[in-house]
C-alpha cells in the first residue's frame, strides 16, 4: 500500500520550495506538469496586493486580486444556510460566469450582521470596483474572520484604496499572505501546463484553517489562469477538482459560513486548447487543488498529522462517504493518531454507528494503518516487532495512511482529515473566531 | 426562561447527598417522589456484588446483580453494527422479558474479540448462572473497558465466583462502583414511588464516560424496582423514559459498541398498582434515567459544563433533532462553553450546516445562553453589563441553558451535551480505552 514518492512541490518563491505537511505524499504531479513560483499571478495579465488595514494586529489583511483582461468565472460558495453577506451579495447579485476581481478581508468574517453587513459588504465590493474602474457585477468580495462583528469600514475602506493603488504583477505572494486568518504559512502554489502550442499557467492561493469541511466550496480559494476555456468548461473542470479536493478535506466537520472557491481564466496566452490540453489543464486544476485542500488540512487548527482514509468494500457510494465521514469526525479517532496509537477499536466503533441499524451481520472490517493490517475482520492481528516499529513511525509522521474494508460491497469512498489535539482547543477555547 | 430550583437529589449512602454536577436544575423531581439511599439493593428482593478481579490495577471490576424473585426485564442495546459479544449474547440468546440478574466486567469490553469473545461471553454468563441456579438465558452479560483485546478468562472467573460469593441486600454501592471505567465517580440513586396502597422503589446505577452518544440505549445502565409490573408495562415505561433521558444525551457523538441498559421488576412488595401509580412509576423512572444520564455528561471525559439545548422554531421534529445535534457536536461550540465564551456565531454556523441547503432564506435565528439572548435574527444584542456578568457566570457554572429559535416552524427539540476541553484530549490520546 506504500505510495510512490510524489513530484508535487508547491512553491513559494523562486527558488524557495514549499512542502505543506502532508501534501507532498497525496497530491502526485502528472509528469508533463509543473511546479512555479508566484501563486495567484502566476498567470499572464493577473495582479494582485495585499495591505495592512488594521483589522489585524500586525499582519496584511486586505488583499485584492484582478484579471487585467475580462475573464470567465466560476464560483462555488458555502451551502450553510447562515452564509455571511459577502457570500450572498457575491452568490445572489454577482455576474458568476464573469467575474474579473475579488477583494478580500481577513479578520472579520462579516457574517451574522443583518442588514449592516449587507450595506457594508455592497460598499466594499462599489469601492473595489470604483477604484479598478469594473463594473460592480464583476467583483466577487470575500470575507474571512470573526463572526458576528461589523466590519470596520473605515480601516476597511481606507485598506481597499491602499490595496488598489499598490497592485503588481508579482503581488500574489502579498495576496496569499493578505487573506490568511489562524494559519500559520500561507498557501499557495502555481503549475506550468504544457499545451500543443506552448504553455498556459495556474496560480491558487487559499486559506484554512478551522470550521473546515466543506460541501461544494470551501475556505477561501482563489485560482487563476491565461489558458482560453469557455465558462463552461470551466465551471465543469473546477467541479470536477473540487469534489476530488476541497470536498474530500474535513479538519473539524464544521463548513463555514464564509466558504467560497473562485476560478479565473482570461485568456491572456491567446492559446487554442486541444481537447488533449483541456484535459491535461483539468488534471493540473485538481492536483493544485488537492494541494492547497491537503495544505489546509495540514494547517489544520492545532493538527500535527493528514490522515488519507480510505474506506472500500462499502454497500454503495452513500454508505462509503457516511462511513468515511464518520471515522474522520470521530473525536476519539482523531484524538488516538495525535496520541500515535493505532486504535483500530475507535476506528470500528464509529464505522458501525455509522451503518444503519437493523437485524443485519455484524459488521467484520479489516483497518489497516499505513499498509499494517491491525485488525482483520474485526478481530487484532498480531503484530511482529518490525511491524509495530513501522506502525509507531508511521503514526509520528506529518501523513498516514487509513484503509478501511467493510467487506459488505464494492462502493469506495475517501476523505482527508487532521487529528485533534491540545492546540484545537487552545486555539478555540481562547479566541473567538 | 430560568428554572425553579429543582428538588431532585441522588443519594449514594443514607444521609449523604450527592449531586452530580449538572443533573440537579435539568432533573426536577415530581413532589411525591422521595430520593433515597442504596441504588440497585435499594428495592426489596435485590442483592448485588463488586468485586475486584485484577483487570484494572486497583478498583472493584466485577459486578453482579440479582433478583432474588423470578423478574419481568426490558432490555436496550446499542444499535451499533460492531456490538461486543456480550451484547449479540444477551441481545440474540437471552430471555429479554425476563432477565433475572446481570453479570458485569469493567476494564476491558470484550469487543472486536471475534469467535473467542463469543466463547468467553458465553463463559461468563454460564458461570454466573451456574452460582446463581439461574438458567443462563436469564442472566445479561455485560462489559466495558478497551476494545480489541481478549478477555483475561482466569481472572474474569475467580471474580465472578468471588462477587457470587460476597452478594448481599445492600451490595448496590459496590455494585455501583465495580461497573465505572473512567468516571470519576459512581452513579447511582433510587427512589421512592408512593403508590395507592403503600410505597415501591427503584434504584439506578449507571456509568460513563466516553464513547457515549446512546441510540436507543446507552452506555451501560441497570434498573431495579419491586413493583408488580407487566413486562409490557416496564418495557413501554422504559422506552418512554429512555427517549427522554439517555437518547438525549451525547459527550462525544460517538455510540459505543458496549451501550445496555437493563430493567428489572420484581413485584416484592407484591401491591396492585392502579393507573395513577403507574403513571407515577413511569414519572420516577424518567426522573432517575435523567439524573443518570446528566450525571454521565457532568462526568463526560474532561467534562466541566452539562449544556441543555432547546432548539425551537423547526419546521418539523427531525429538523429539529438534526440541528440540535449538530450544535451539540460541533467542536467549535463545545470548546467556546469550555472558554467561557457566548459565542453565538459558532452555534448559528453549526446550525445554518445542518440545515438543508438549496435557495431557500437565510437562517435568522435567535440564540440566548441562560435566558440572556445574545443573538436575535441573526444579528448581536447589545448587553448591559448586569447581562454581560451574568452572562459569564452562567458560562463558568457547571449547568448551562442554550436556547435556540430557528424561527422556521414550529417544532422543537433538546439534547444535553458536555463541552470539550484539554482534559478531553489528554484522556483519549493517552490511554487506549
Amino acid at each position: 500500500m506504500r505510495l510512490r514518492p510524489c513530484s508535487l512541490e508547491l512553491v513559494a518563491k523562486e527558488g524557495q520550495v514549499m512542502k505543506p505537511a502532508g501534501a507532498s505524499r497525496f497530491a502526485p504531479l502528472p509528469d508533463a506538469v509543473l511546479s512555479a513560483a508566484g501563486g495567484v499571478t502566476f498567470p499572464f495579465g493577473f495582479r494582485a496586493s495585499g495591505v495592512h488595514a488594521g483589522l489585524k494586529r500586525r499582519r496584511p489583511d486586505i488583499g485584492l486580486l484582478r484579471s487585467d483582461l475580462p475573464a470567465v468565472s466560476a464560483a462555488f460558495f458555502t451551502r450553510n444556510r447562515a452564509a455571511a453577506a459577502p457570500v450572498r451579495l457575491t452568490r445572489d447579485e454577482g455576474a458568476l460566469g464573469a467575474l474579473q476581481a475579488v477583494i478580500v478581508n481577513a479578520g472579520n468574517a462579516n457574517a451574522c450582521t443583518g442588514a449592516q453587513g449587507e450595506r457594508d459588504a455592497r460598499g466594499m465590493r462599489e469601492l473595489a470596483a470604483g477604484l479598478l474602474e469594473l463594473p460592480a457585477t464583476h467583483v466577487a468580495v470575500s470575507s474571512t474572520g470573526v463572526i458576528g462583528e461589523r466590519l470596520p469600514m473605515g480601516l476597511i475602506e481606507s485598506g481597499i484604496r491602499l490595496a488598489a493603488a499598490s497592485m503588481t504583477p508579482d503581488g500574489g505572494e502579498r495576496f496569499a499572505c493578505a487573506i490568511r486568518t489562524t494559519d500559520r504559512s500561507d498557501k499557495q502554489c502555481a503549475l506550468r501546463v504544457p499545451v500543443r502550442d506552448g504553455e498556459v499557467r495556474i496560480g491558487f492561493a487559499a486559506k484554512g484553517a478551522g470550521m473546515v469541511s466543506p460541501n461544494m466550496a470551501t475556505t477561501l480559494c482563489f485560482v487563476t489562469s491565461d489558458a482560453v476555456v469557455s465558462q463552461n468548461d470551466l465551471r465543469t473542470m473546477m467541479t470536477a477538482a473540487l469534489e476530488q479536493s476541497f470536498n474530500r478535506v474535513t479538519v473539524d466537520g464544521q463548513e463555514s459560513t464564509n466558504d467560497m472557491v473562485l476560478g479565473l481564466a482570461n485568456g491572456a496566452t491567446a492559446l487554442a486548447l486541444a481537447d488533449d490540453d483541456l484535459h491535461l489543464l483539468g488534471e493540473a486544476l485538481q492536483v493544485g487543488l488537492l494541494g492547497m485542500a491537503l495544505a489546509v488540512v495540514a494547517d489544520g487548527e492545532g493538527a500535527t498529522t493528514t490522515v488519507r482514509l480510505k474506506v472500500a468494500g462499502a454497500h454503495d457510494a452513500d454508505e462509503a462517504e457516511r462511513v468515511a465521514r464518520a471515522i474522520a469526525g470521530s473525536p476519539l479517532v482523531k484524538t488516538s493518531i495525535f496520541g500515535c496509537d493505532a486504535n483500530f477499536g475507535r476506528v470500528i466503533q464509529a464505522a458501525g454507528a455509522a451503518l444503519s441499524p437493523g437485524g443485519e451481520a455484524e459488521l467484520l472490517c479489516d483497518v489497516a494503518f499505513d499498509g499494517v493490517e491491525v485488525a482483520h475482520r474485526s478481530v487484532p492481528v498480531p503484530l511482529d516487532d518490525r511491524e509495530e516499529l513501522h506502525l509507531l513511525k508511521a503514526l509520528s509522521s506529518p501523513d498516514l495512511d487509513l484503509a478501511v474494508d467493510l467487506h459488505r460491497g464494492t462502493a469506495s469512498a475517501h476523505v482527508y482529515f487532521s487529528d485533534l489535539t491540545h492546540e484545537y482547543v487552545r486555539l478555540n477555547a481562547g479566541a473567538r473566531t
